[in-house]
């Protein structure tokens, strides 16, 4: 999708969010907030807002002189998600659907803020309760296409996250006949989103083959990946696209894609004809978006 | 006050909103995002946030070909104020405090976005139980101050708001022997701040001499101001700020001003030592502030 002007504030938003995240100095922010108020003065909004937001995450990491400033805050999310790693694996199992548990095991993943995330919050009823919009939760056709696959490609979204699509990852191969699953992360550290030093701190891959993008936009932009990227991604048999960087990126791709996301603003609701907070999965093939906003 | 990275993302929601307001297109809203980025590239923020903010707005001005594109909104205001006028001043008329309660009925018109406001919502009761920050009501300080003094000036904000501040003007030369009162609004239309057109249709020339500032800028800037209006700044007996804008502009001057304003937002709340939400009545000689953020 491309990015509209209610992207944004919520841009500079996100660079507060970041800069006090990575230490920044005031002096420091504002350098960032100059460099990046320069290169959008001159960005095409035809881009997605992660292709055009990665240039402050550029920046920063620049500034705070760390490659990776989100570290300890992601491995922090991480270690609190795999004490959660084993109730979760229960409630899977215990399921009647296990498919569609799993799935809301992994969209919480994109819910929850791990700063307000307690053990005992995690439990049947609230994933029950989930609200699902049931007019964007295509799992009877996902239901189909694995029955079908045997290469599976998901895209991973934030570091915490990883664990509870690694449930997720068990829980497909349990029921399908999938030969190889492959976990996408991001090409090098950028925001809290999924590296392969997480993925693999998240255990993933005892379940999936961890590959990067090759490349540090939050999201999937085909032609700043890499080759092998790319292949993949073109040849797998079913594609899950978790969170909503992915789908701004993805949105409108020619592949087939499932979207496994949280609405988070206005401008996504609108765009899938749904509700901010709402969890959906839907395909880009038979897409909920009425001709975009 | 200088502006904070926190009035970045803020300036942009302004930006929005006042776009959407004076009826641009998509892509003429953008091109306004492009030229302020590239102001704010290149901006020093020891200025205050309304000597940023007005190039957006000029720049709305200058792409919506309308010199004052929130007239209509403004007329809209001043008139919903206007049908509660005189309610208003029979409850100030009825006070056992009169100064305290029309300083109350001035500050509801920087509170009340008149979309909401409806008649029957103005009452003694809403008034009496306005969120007056008691630390910051230097009633008594301003009582002393109006006895003594023979000319006034009063630094409107917003449009609607000048009719309500016509009511506080009424009762403070009804209750003070004072000789002359001036009103001062923007030397140019800017957002929805109040005009010279807009103090007259208000009805403020009936009670005091309607001056401007001669400057576009949302707020005082002094070396951005006539002669004429910085000789009566500086001369007056007691000058009263309205609103943020002012507040942010004139706080740390060197002469003694009390504002009356409504916290608005998280920095003007941590410089004030208030909290969002709060009216406020202090002077800068007696500020609450604590070394600022």
């Amino acid at each position: 999708m491309k990015t509209y002007p209610e992207c944004i504030p919520c841009m500079f938003e996100q660079l507060l969010r970041s800069a006090r995240l990575a230490d920044l100095t005031e002096e420091k922010t504002f350098d960032v907030i100059r460099s990046f108020s320069k290169k959008l003065a001159y960005s095409s909004f035809s881009l997605s807002p992660p292709e055009i937001a990665v240039q402050l995450y550029r920046e920063i990491k620049r500034l705070s002189k760390n490659d990776d400033p989100f570290r300890a805050v992601k491995r922090e999310n991480i270690n609190k998600a795999l004490a959660l790693f084993d109730e979760m694996r229960k409630l899977i199992a215990e399921s009647a659907d296990k498919l569609d548990f799993a799935l809301r095991v992994a969209a919480v993943g994109n819910i929850v803020d791990f700063g307000a995330l307690k053990s005992f919050e995690i439990s049947r009823e609230m994933l029950d309760n989930l609200e699902i919009n049931k007019l964007h939760w295509e799992i009877d056709e996902l239901r189909e296409d694995l029955r079908k696959s045997s290469i599976l490609l998901i895209i991973g979204d934030n570091a915490g996250e990883a664990v509870f699509d690694r449930a997720l990852i068990e829980a497909i191969t349990r029921l399908y006949s999938i030969q190889k699953v492959y976990y996408a992360v991001r090409g090098a550290p950028v925001i809290n989103d999924v590296t392969f030093d997480d993925a693999t701190y998240a255990g993933v891959d005892s379940v999936a083959e961890i590959i990067t993008t090759g490349s540090d936009v939050p999201g999937i932009v085909l032609n700043e990946c890499s080759v092998q990227f790319v292949e993949l991604f073109r040849t797998a048999d079913v594609v899950i696209s978790k969170g909503q960087g992915n789908f701004e990126t993805l949105h409108g791709c020619e592949r087939k894609v499932y979207f496994l996301l949280k609405v988070k603003c206005g401008v996504v609701a609108k765009i899938t004809n749904a509700g901010i907070g709402d969890i959906l999965l839907f395909s880009n093939k038979k897409a909920p978006a009425k001709g975009g906003l």
